[in-house]
């Protein structure tokens, strides 16, 4: 799907907030269905995860601790049968000896949050279930008018 | 090189497909000579690597199974004695348990690849082979007319 | 703070420049207080880092050697005090067998630096002291008029 370009919204997130819900309730107050967020900052007691498609599941995994946010990378859209923005955010965190962890961010408290948001117009992609149980945008050809 | 921003295109890759031939071939087909793009999914079979300055050499990883893709960051541009566009791009690798691998991209099979692609308008670096055999973009006083 | 999107930079840095020093310098040349930047390339003698809650001090962690530069993710923006534009960025580094290491980034040696500066334009978060020492963005309601 080829969307416009909006306007870029920096902010910074409360100490305390959920990073995920923070990110989310952001997009709703600002009437934002489509975005690419990246961010930076530090979290405390993450919560990651990884899709086994053996198991059709998530493997989760929380951490302890304070961890430096070394990359936030992800997409919002809209989902069928969910009200509102929809946030897939992929994370990579920082220990304090350089050490790395990452995965699928499930959680995670915010100690400080950088976040460029790119808001995107004139459209959003819709996830829908698929027989994996995971939640996908369209293939190219299966966009709806 | 400053260009301008185009559209957003936001769109999922089909399981099976090399994610890195997909992206060139999407950029292909949309008539992209130059973009920034960003990635988050799953991948398996990733085959990575890094640049050996000593040898001049790229040394190649290939890691076995599913990987999820934490992220994908780089850029499509131009290359001397190239067709069409061509693609730069690193990514990082979570398995089951938070650890993380990352490297230049070799060749990864999509399980699921969500793609934001910042299309660059009115102009593409052109990528120039180096003595050190790698190909790069001129630097700022280099540049052609 | 909303910004409007302004212009893509999209550039390699001279091999030996120190890759934050030199981000700023492009910025200052280009007259740009507000930006998100991304790069990929490769890097020698890192210095990356995480902050320390409990002693309000960052961790300096300095690496060896020739790292690929797996992703590079921050912004510009100014801060109180200080002249010109001001940096945070966040990198993860790869080693030569796909191990990664990441953190704050204080200092690294170009390699090949190929950054992608998205321009922001209307206006620019400021950066303030905190108690903790941290130079922070104001929250979305502390932001002056």
């Amino acid at each position: 799907m080829i969307v416009h370009v909006g306007e870029m919204h920096l902010f910074r997130l409360p100490e305390g907030d959920d990073l995920l819900q923070a990110l989310v309730a952001h997009c709703r107050g600002a009437g934002i269905e489509a975005a690419w967020v990246h961010a930076i900052g530090a979290v405390r007691a993450p919560v990651i995860g990884a899709y086994d498609f053996a198991t059709g599941r998530y493997r989760r995994v929380a951490l302890e601790g304070d961890w430096e946010l070394l990359s936030l990378s992800g997409n919002v859209s809209l989902a069928e049968g969910h009200d509102g923005p929809f946030a897939h955010l992929h994370v990579l965190l920082g220990d304090h000896e350089g050490g790395v962890r990452g995965g699928h961010l499930f959680a995670a408290e915010v100690r400080v949050a950088e976040v460029g948001l790119l808001a995107l117009r004139g459209g959003a992609p819709q996830r829908v279930p698929q027989a994996n149980g995971l939640l996908l945008w369209p293939l190219a050809g299966e966009e709806g008018g």
